[in-house]
């Protein structure tokens, strides 16, 4: 919840104004620009307000977290994205349970 | 490619023609319109086409997977998505290193 004089970091990236029912100020501190530029680059600004608006209060802040994580990771690789970290833990799994049950 | 009588999955999602330049056509089939749907409902044609635009042809295929997976998991746990089998993975490559190394 923020006063127009300090708008979150959502409302602050996107020059609009921020109002007390902003679904995103809680997530998005205005120091954190890149936070929600990230999340906003991969998923979109609708997107993430839908999906926000649609789940409980307490589950919001892991669901920013992991939307936080998947643009990140998006932007770093391109191609794979989350997918690719998912394809290396799936190997590193195989090899230690190869060692494992050998 | 497609002409405007076969239109590509993405296409005929959002009821556009599909021109022979179409960067979705070779990856979203006609009779895969929920591959196209899933992808568009989480990131967007626009941010989809913007990734793919910019990557080599060879990558494209393996990106729209990446994408597809990434908006299946996200549409099944809204909350953790990808992020969440990555827990999983870690937690479970935990539990073997310590049975190997114990």
């Amino acid at each position: 919840m923020s006063s127009s004089n300090s708008a979150c970091g959502a409302c602050k990236y996107r020059r609009q104004k921020c109002t007390k029912e902003c679904v995103f100020a809680p997530y998005f501190p205005p120091d954190q620009l890149h936070k929600f530029a990230k999340v906003h680059e991969v998923f979109g600004a609708s997107y993430v307000a839908k999906l926000l608006s649609e789940l409980c209060a307490n589950l919001r802040e892991d669901a920013v977290n992991s939307l936080a994580y998947e643009a990140d990771m998006r932007l770093r690789d391109p191609v794979y994205g989350c997918v690719g970290q998912i394809s290396i833990l799936q190997h590193r799994l195989k090899l230690v349970q190869n060692d494992l049950y050998k």
